[in-house]
């Protein structure tokens, strides 16, 4: 099933099941009990937006082995993480904007996110997997050159969290066996990263009861579970596109900050 | 003038003016347009709660010079944080807990806290100020042996992201002279920090400046300012007391991970 936040072309926001192009309309809490609305909004009649609206994202570092071995680091003995704050979110088709007065690289990041659904605290391994709601895409942004600016203090909450770096969807799939799956981007439709999912290092499971022992992990946060080979910068004026099979692709272009 | 949020003895959540122990009750938006409620809470009829609830603590590193000079770092040419997430954060007399497993060191960083008033996004320094809805006391707890714990990456969102890591409090007093002003810390009451305000490197409106043209910073969201000298570690059972005068004082006790 794939579930959908949704701007109505009368400016209304929902939510609801997206089959066909179409969004057949919920109401009450998309993690709480939803009940279907009765409503079919067709396509054309609605702009998607980010599928949820998380509190934070939780982004991993040194998550996927290829990458890993490339940079020659050790394999974590725990999730590395930062976070972005939600204010940092964008759905689909909404532009990414470079940061007032940056002129430096802004790179892409393919990722998995995992959607958590219910609460979690202290969550032992056995029950991770019944509070991941779904899976979604993740272009998790970078301006590249903030990173390293500071020899003292790597900024990797600065250089990840300007709005509009967290980007987000199109949709939410629930019961995704991401095990199968590749994560593909696409610059302007070229392919640049193209990796299997298989390559996790910690999967969606560990991370969520394992950071769920550093903080609480609420309905709607997102875990995105770290990028692979293949990142490189994006030009203005360029689309992102980043697909997951079952989850779709997530487009978005980076616009100068005059616009 | 003060603002406190609380919880009465019968349970309800609210907020309003903090004036000799008892609190005049204000209805509506602490951030917007509050009305007086014409309701009076005394002294033993409630218990203070975190004074806000902010999306994000913005948590500054290198912010003092004394502190600055000791570790031997160059002033920052920007604001150089870490995010805290809004699930670290707790009021006055709130038990910081030990994190489940963690036996290692966990340390006190006394500070001042900017309240966020308004949406502040690319805000010019000299609008900065007219953001700022007051300052409060914060106590940023470190999990120590967590941030260096793996060489590759500095862990400063986990280390500093437990739940209960974010103690704000007592109160939030506008109008603040904040420069005139110290930050003392104690320990079952004996003094271990005790550093001016005036020796800030970034002061306030520049931090609110400057964030602001890094991330959106929402009402009720923190700006911790970074802490100085006499930083240590708090002895399960101990408890710390950030005061700042105007704000008053918190206090939290570190409690075992088994309480």
């Amino acid at each position: 099933m794939q579930w959908a936040r949704f701007r109505s072309n009368d400016g209304r926001i929902g939510f609801g099941a997206f089959e066909g192009g179409q969004i057949a309309e919920y109401e009450g809490d998309m993690f709480g009990a939803p009940r279907p609305a009765g409503r079919i909004l067709a396509r054309g009649e609605f702009t998607l937006e980010s599928p949820c609206t998380p509190s934070k994202i939780v982004a991993l570092w040194n998550n996927f082995h290829a990458l890993r071995l490339k940079l020659g680091k050790a394999v974590p003995a725990h999730p590395m993480f930062l976070i972005k704050p939600g204010t940092s979110v964008i759905g689909p088709n909404t532009p990414i904007r470079r940061p007032t007065g940056y002129t430096g690289k802004i790179a892409y990041e393919g990722e998995l996110g995992i959607v958590i659904g219910k609460l979690c605290k202290d969550v032992p391994l056995s029950e991770a997997g019944d509070r991941i709601f779904g899976y979604t895409c993740v272009n998790d942004v970078t301006a590249s050159a903030v990173l390293d600016e500071n020899p003292d203090f790597a900024q990797w909450c600065r250089s990840k969290g300007y709005d509009t770096f967290g980007c987000l969807g199109p949709v939410i799939t629930t019961g995704l066996e991401w095990s199968r799956l590749s994560v593909i981007t696409r610059l302007d439709g070229v392919e640049r990263q193209n990796y299997p999912l298989s390559d996790m290092i910690l999967p969606p499971e560990e991370l969520v009861s394992r950071i769920s022992h550093d903080m609480s992990l609420l309905p709607g946060d997102v875990i995105a579970c770290g990028t692979s080979v293949g990142i490189g910068s994006i030009k203005d004026g360029c689309a992102v596109e980043v697909e997951i099979g079952g989850v779709g692709s997530l487009v978005n272009v980076l616009s100068p900050s005059a616009t």
